[in-house]
């Protein structure tokens, strides 16, 4: 099926785009529909890439709004861990249909996500629509799923890479603390070998780069960076607690850092992503929600926001990371690896229309608009691989995935 | 014109609730609805009180997105300033009903508001159906308009008093830096006389806090408080540099603070409001988006999560301003003389009725979602002194008031 959009705006002018097989054929304000095309009439609306949310777990959702406030451990072990050790694999598949539905609803066409049953998280992002880059998850503690034993990626990686071009795979190895020396070795063997992205947690608390400190005898980056792990195809998650010297590692290295602001603030992990330097030490950016159960939502635009707002504060400095930096950040534009779709003749169909006349956006400029004023649900429209997920804020099945959800919740909230 | 809100959910439970005159008569799961009332069918929704956001320059809308990540001199010189010079009565009418829109729209019943052209202010306030307290405002440089100075006080504060009910006026002079001492104390008297609330910036940065120290060798809350103006009746907004003994002064007084954490964040003041030693001094809090220039946004519900994060990332402690802690926050019981209306009989009729089957919210439980997942797009329906504001997202006559702002806007922006 072919998709003609009409009338929208980019850059205040007006323009048609049209795609062919989930890829935009043609972009400018005298493209015609031809017969046969899904015309998706866009009058008012603008147009603008998707975002890209670069660091979740998304079937967490099934958790949200469960033991906030708690202090870190005591909410992991009181009321994740126990909730997470009832969740099935089809529970793990709804929960993450109901991440996609909220993604959708506000924007984000490309995900990077790390959870058990990646199988099942695999095919809710193909009964969703959306793209995403689902982790082979490596974690190295007694009663650890076998799926996330390394013995079990070469072949993990194989059904992943077979759900269709909208399923990334990629190797998702927990963290330095939670993850064996010898399997992160494996990791980084894989990575190498199938050239295959790599997203791990870095640096998010002090307790870690104490630890490593200790155990180790270098900080998180180096240790990383030892055993092969920090490359081109490395994203990092979190990246809180870095000095200068791994700053300019992971940069002289081409690795991303995916900073997520709210979980950050949320669970108080002491400190803000120090955005200014390391964006001046050239490393790639990007941003992520982390999962629902520690922010406890996927609204990436809300995020955006939060990022600006946060790195303005904590520089003392109003002009640190303005609109325009950010919305390079939300799309992907700052971190090419992440996978973000440009507008543009070639690039996959992925894109937004937005009420850029919406009351909560006028009468601002588009970009400061999205960063500063707007929030998900000035989204109307949203399209993958060239089909409409949503139209007019409407979503096919919606209500379905929402009731299976909160059964789910039921079953596992024990308090 | 009677109201009965029916098939509602409150703390879990189905609830009624039935509308007399303004006032709420009734409310329980037997309430029934009485021949002639309007119906309002709020199946699945759930019932909560209105928000009241404690401070803000609605006007200001005119000026979303102009000027964002500048310095704040730049910011206010090249920008703000010459833009309001051209701004006439009317203007700031249409400015202020746009406001009125976005705060219906994300579920603010209430706001109290500062800037020029009162009368149009009050005028917007009642076209809107919302309650606001207006400010007499009170500025002492040259050129400052007319109705700012302290003679054209008791007069404004007449006619403010004669809008209606929905209007209740206050004095507000902009801050110790901008009004001289002997106008200051004009106002203390007109407060005391008059029992009316006053508003003031205070502490908003830090030089504030020097310049008061050289001009008066006192920290700007002992000067306040010399002159008068620290009592029951005060809002104070911001509150940013305040040191120990201006928090136990301004406890003492039974003063109120107003923290506007986007706005502090955006222009960076330098730090974060001290929430938990403002809260355990014994301080009335509230919470206010201050004007869209400086946030760009006046959804409550996006604050509210930001002051949460905040303040649990100030202090490196997740329990931190916990979610039940911020809701009584957003809907004005944390002070009670910013007049918020708690859903029991013989309150105002003012009442949400949110969709807590939402995407976002899903499966969260209600107050953790609407501090932390929700957005004001989850709002549904707004009533305000009995009538219907906003019903399943629809307002009445919002399309002109974007139209009317969009052409401000073109005609006032200079670059």
């Amino acid at each position: 099926m072919n998709l003609t959009a009409t009338n929208a705006v980019l850059d205040d002018a007006p323009v048609n785009l049209r795609a062919v097989d989930g890829t935009i054929r043609a972009l400018g304000p005298d493209v015609k529909a031809e017969p046969g095309d899904e015309i998706l009439d866009a009058h008012g609306l603008a147009l603008t890439p998707g975002l890209v949310n670069g660091h979740g777990h998304a079937a967490m959702t099934l958790l949200r709004g469960y033991g906030d406030d708690l202090p870190l451990m005591e909410w992991l072990e009181d009321r994740i861990w126990p909730a997470e050790a009832q969740l099935t694999q089809d529970d793990v598949y709804w929960g993450t249909r109901l991440a996609c539905l909220e993604m959708i609803r506000s924007g984000t066409t490309r995900f990077w996500d790390m959870y058990w049953h990646q199988f099942d998280i695999a095919r809710a992002v193909m009964d969703s629509g959306m793209r995403a880059s689902v982790s082979q998850v490596f974690l190295s503690f007694p009663g650890a799923p076998a799926d996330a034993r390394p013995e079990a990626a070469p072949e993990g990686l194989d059904r992943l890479g077979e759900f269709g071009p909208r399923v990334t795979p990629c190797l998702g190895p927990h963290a330095i603390y939670t993850v064996d020396e010898a399997v992160l070795r494996v990791v980084a063997e894989l990575s190498d070998a199938r050239n295959i992205p790599v997203q791990i947690h870095l640096s998010e608390t002090e307790d870690e780069v104490t630890e490593c400190l200790t155990a180790r005898g270098c900080r998180p980056t180096e240790f990383l960076d030892r055993i092969g792990l920090l490359t081109p195809r490395t994203v990092l998650a979190h990246g809180v607690w870095l000095d200068d010297a791994e700053l300019e590692l992971i940069a002289s290295r081409g690795a991303t850092i995916v900073t997520n602001p709210a979980s950050n603030m949320k669970l108080a992990v002491g400190k803000a992503f120090r955005y200014r330097a390391a964006r001046e030490a050239g490393i790639p950016i990007g941003i992520g929600t982390d999962g629902v159960a520690s922010n406890n939502s996927l609204d990436l635009l809300a995020e955006l926001k939060l990022l600006a707002l946060v790195q303005k504060h904590t520089d003392q400095d109003p002009k640190v990371l303005p609109a325009a930096e950010a919305w390079d950040i939300a799309t992907g534009v700052a971190a090419p690896l992440l996978g973000g779709t440009p507008l543009r003749v070639g690039s996959p169909a992925d894109f937004l229309l937005v009420d850029a006349n919406a009351v909560e956006m006028t009468p601002s400029p588009l970009v400061d608009a999205l960063v500063y004023s707007g929030s998900g649900a000035v989204v109307q429209t949203t399209v993958v691989d060239g089909v409409v997920l949503m139209r007019e804020r409407h979503i096919d099945g919606a209500d379905e995935v929402v009731e299976r959800v909160r059964a789910i919740s039921r079953r596992i909230r024990t308090s």
